[in-house]
Parts: C-alpha cells; structure tokens; sequence
C-alpha cells in the first residue's frame, strides 16, 4: 500500500449563478470568477506540492472533458474521466475508488469539489495531509469549516470529543457527532453561536479499499454493478464499459449511501479559509475594493459609484456612473446588470431565456 | 431660377452624448439610435417625396464622408460634401450655398441637422413647403417648434406678428422678434408661459443666390474666399480647392455672420412634433414602454424593473433584474450603466476612457 495521497476532483457542476460568465459549455469551475486562473486550475495547483498532477483525478460530464483536459495540460488526459451520464455523487465516489485501486491499490484519495475559493494553500495542505493520515488508518474523515457566520446555505457537521490537534493547534481532529442539512436563520444563528458546529465543505478523505468496502456493506448493488469498470480500467474498452455500466445505474448520493451509515466519522478542522463562491454577490467578498466599496475585475471605468460589483469579461469594458449597490456583469454577448442581494435571481434570467429561446447564450 | 428646393443636412457632428452605441467614427447622426434606420438615413427619408434624394445634399467630415456615402446609396456621391476641417456654420452654408448655385442658381435650399426626430413626416414637408415657398420670394426663414415643456438646452425664438397660415391653421408663418441663446429654467418657464417663444430647431430656408448675397453684405471677406469653390464644383480640382481655401478660413457661425444682422425674418410654425434626442434620458422618451415603464431595445430580458431604459446593440443581450430608473446601454465592446437623468454624465465617461488611454472604444 502507498502512502501518497490521490486528490479526486468532481467537476461535473453545471449550475448558473456565474451566468453570463459561466455557460453550459464553461460552467463556474472552467471559467476564471476570483483570479488569473479557472477554478478548476486554481484547485489543482492549491494542491501542490503535496498531491503532483500525476496523482490527481479529474470526474466530470462528457460535455466538460475536453475543455477541462485542455485548462489542465500537466494531467494525464485518461485521468480526466467523463461520466456518461450523472448519477449522483455515489457513483462518483466508487467510480473513483476503482480507477485509484488500479492505479494504487490501498492508495488515500481526497475527495473535493473544483470550484471552491480556499486560501492559504500551505494552511489547506496542512489540514489535507493531517486528514490524510488519518485515512491511511481506515477511517472516513471529512474536512470542516468555522462558520464564519450563520450561512443558510451549507450543510453542517457537528463535532464530538476532540481527538488530537496538530501544527501546534492549527489543525483538530474530532469525531463527528452529526451531520445537518441546510438549516433555516435561526439554526444557523444557534449552530454559529454553539462553537461546536462546522461548515461542511464537501472534501472527504479515505483509502479507496476502504470505502468500496464501506459501500459493498452498505448499497451492494452499486460495487457491484460498477466493478467492470475497474476491470476495464487503461484498455480501450473502458470508455466503453463505463458507458454500458452507467447508463442503468439508479442515482444515489454518497450521504445517503454511506456518510449516514458510516460509523467513527472524523472530522478535520484546519487554518484555512473556505468558501464555495455561490453567486456574484459572493465573488464581491473575494475582490479588493476601492474606498467607496466598489469591486472591479476587467476592464472598468466607474464615476462616482458605490458598493457595486463591476465585471468585464472577454474584451468588453464597463463603464458606470453613479451607481449603488449594483452588480454589473458584461460579456462578450450578454449584460446582466440586478442589485447586489439579488445574485440568486441569475437562475430566473436563464430560465426566461430558455423559454424565450435563447439558448444559445446559456 | 428654379422652384424645386434643395435640401442641405449638416451632418459633421462628433458628439458622444450616445456613447457607448455613437463613436467618433459613427456619431449620432450615422448610428440606430430611434426607429430602424439611422438619423441620416431618417433624415433624408423623411424629405420624400418634398424633396427627392437628386436634390439632397450632405455637408459633413472628411473622416465621416464614406460611411455616409455607404448609409445614403441614393444620393450621389458627390453630393455628400467633406469640409476638409470644421470652420463652423457660416463657412458650411456659405459652401452649400455655392453648390446649389452650380446645380440650379436661384434654387431654394433648406438646411437641416441630421440628428433630429421629426414626426410625422408629412406635416413635417407641409411646414417645409411653405417655407421653402417663403424663401422663394427673397426672404430668409426659419422654423419654429412651440415648446413642450421648458426646455434649458435649446434656443428660442420670439415671434411678432403673425403674418398669415396655411393648411386650415396648421401652419403659421410669423415675423421673428428675436432670437434667444439657451435660457436658464426660470427664463424659460417664462418663454413657455408667454406663448410667443418656439424651439429654435436650427431648419433654414432661403435661396443660394439670396443667402450668398447676404453673407457678401455681412461678412466679404468669407464669400471671397470661397468664390474659387463654386468655380471649382464638378472638376477633379474640387476637393483640392476646397482644401485650400477652407484650411486658412476663420471660424464664425451663421447666427453671428447672417442671422443676427438680418432683418425680416420669418419663422414658420408647423404640425409636427421636433426632438433633437440629445441623450439616452431623452431617447426614453421616444421608445415605447411597457406597464412598469421599461424601454427596452434589442434583445432585452427585463424581470422586475421598472422606468428603465435597455439598449442592446450589435448582437448584445441586456438582461436586467430589479431596476429602478437605471439606463444599460450594451455594445460589442462597451456597456454603460448609470441612472436614468444622468445622461449628461456619458461625457465624463468618455473624457475618463480619453484619460486612461482607451481612446480606442470612442
């Protein structure tokens, strides 16, 4: 057994709240939101020095495969893996665990999604390599966050007993007493307050042994219905069977399959900040802003504006005049311009230009 | 002498009061701004049949000429005239003047901005025919827009005596009193108040030969140095001596040369409704709205706004959210997002792109 660390990135998201910015073709995770670089690229190299391009799996949409193989040049093109067809994070995970058993059987693979805004990398490592070895011993382990504030719009972890702390306290681990959905204000209000609560970030950590054990004991139908396609795993027919091996799958989630089953859960609380950069209305948090509050990324000219989102993509300009509390996004084809509060109205314009048959901006 | 009257539109001006959809290549008058077809394009159209595209002529720049041309296919090209520089009015009416007289000496000729919107065109060519009919008798008209409302951005004129009308009452013809530059609001609620003040829509009418008598009387020294470009119309010299004499000229208006000094003037008094469109807040206006009061032009997805003003141009799709009195202006390459009655701030913005060096995108 290998003590390297794998990473698996799920990347097939193809939600809207980037819209224009990110399209069905470029969802959030390909597009460039905070930075020089694509999400996607951004989470690849917050992985460096501790998990090298050779050990990092890439799981997303057929639709997504090319563009993410060419924003990731360094990774091998067969470790970008193209799910046929969605079926839930479950498939995902087991999906991934057969190709790293083949790779390195008994491997550690940390498991995150691509487009989430985590700073600082060394601080992320850290926690990653802590939670890590804590895998390697055959556990499940997940990754938590401090609430930073009574957000409605994450699951929750609640802590138990604190096992150990490392890095000279930068770093805990515990054990999970519970996970908790999405909760309403008030909820949310009380877990901040209660200290023992976690944002839960969706980064798990285990040997790929042990959660296609874990999943053999809990949903058999799945290892088993998937196992061809470890088999098939670097000859040419893998495409091929992962197609036949998917198409009838049922969807499951990986919370459903395991997480609520699994027994000793640890929980790694690490020194890094987290945030999964959920509409424009996040990204302002992420930018410099000038005295007046104004947030700017591309080309912007801004008069007398205040507290106001201003983003010029693709060779567009910006330009505003007096502006307050508004969130300006330009492309090269398409303009969205709302109040800043309002970023979860995107889904409401692309829906409208879907019934208005404008598909082809989406 | 001729009874057919000519028409001149003045077509050199470089504003940016529509930027980002004007640019100093395509200024107001060479754009879509109202309606389908652009101010120039409307402009001539809204002459027909009164005044068929044979005898139209363009005064304009040499920088704008070939677009011009492009825009007006049924004028000949020779009729769309390039001052070599701008040397002011008096300089263009005196050059038109001497066209004219080459084409039909004695013809009346009416000169006209490009950049207005005149509605409708046939009440419009009633009031242009009777003082095309005016100025055939020898007399130098103007024309007269009873304002609506007290407008601080256009100069007015006060009318004597009325000294007969035409088409049942329609239309008014009148000795003028005075002109008045731009007054301030508290003038010009009095002017709308008196009743005897009218928009001053910058239309004249007179006769090549009665105008350049005029100027000769008022001001020699200009009518002697255009001389040689009467003589040179219709030779391959003509844009050479057209650049000769204009560069050395100096610069005086036609109000300051001719129509302060001139004595009887008339002013005619028509049916039609008269904007110069001098901004996006004033271009509201002229579009049609729906119940919450948005304008919208282009490709407009508008959810929840109200009195808002959307343009979309060249291919761009504006989508806006919960507007309250905001005007979005998108092009290829720039948007433009400020208050509505901010329109007179698109001048900083330009003078702002000027200064950082972005002189590319006026």
């Amino acid at each position: 057994m290998s003590n390297a660390p794998f990473a698996v990135i799920m990347a097939g998201g193809s939600g809207t709240r980037f819209w224009p910015v990110s399209r069905s073709a470029t969802p959030k995770q390909l597009v460039r939101i905070v930075g020089d670089a694509t999400m996607i690229q951004a989470t690849v190299a917050r992985l460096q020095p501790l998990i090298p391009p050779e050990r990092v799996l890439i799981v997303t949409t057929a639709a997504l495969a090319a563009e993410t193989r060419r924003q990731l040049p360094m990774l091998k093109p067969e470790h970008v893996i193209a799910e046929p067809v969605g079926r839930d994070t479950a498939a995902c995970v087991a999906l991934a665990a057969l190709v790293v058993q083949r790779l390195s059987p008994g491997a550690t693979m940390i498991m995150l999604p691509a487009d989430a805004v985590i700073t600082p990398a060394d601080a992320f490592q850290r926690a990653l390599a802590v939670g890590a070895d804590e895998a390697a011993k055959g556990g499940i382990v997940t990754f938590g966050i401090p609430p930073r504030f009574a957000a409605t719009g994450y699951g929750y972890i609640q802590v138990a007993g604190q096992l150990r702390s490392e890095s000279g306290g930068e770093i805990t681990v515990s054990r999970v007493e519970r996970f908790v959905e999405k909760p309403d204000a008030k909820r949310a209000a009380e877990y901040v307050a209660a200290g023992c609560y976690r944002w839960n970030a969706g980064i798990f950590a285990w040997r790929a042994d042990v959660v296609l054990a874990e999943l053999e004991r809990h949903c058999q139908w799945l290892t088993d219905a998937l196992a061809p396609v470890g088999v098939a795993w670097g000859t040419p027919r893998f495409a091929q069977v992962l197609d036949d091996v998917y198409q009838p799958l049922q969807r499951i989630s990986i919370d459903y399959a395991l997480i609520e089953k699994a027994k000793d859960i640890r929980v790694v609380t690490g020194g890094f900040a987290w945030d999964d950069v959920g509409s424009w209305d996040a990204l302002y948090d992420h930018l410099p802003r000038d005295p007046q509050g104004v947030a700017a990324r591309g080309e912007v000219v801004a008069l007398e504006c205040r507290d106001s989102l201003l983003v010029a993509e693709s060779g567009q300009t910006v330009t505003a005049v007096g502006l307050t509390g508004i969130t300006v996004v330009a492309t090269r084809d398409a303009v969205l311009v709302l109040p800043k509060g309002k970023g979860q109205m995107v889904k409401n314009v692309v829906d409208k230009l879907k019934e208005s048959g404008r598909s082809g901006l989406i």
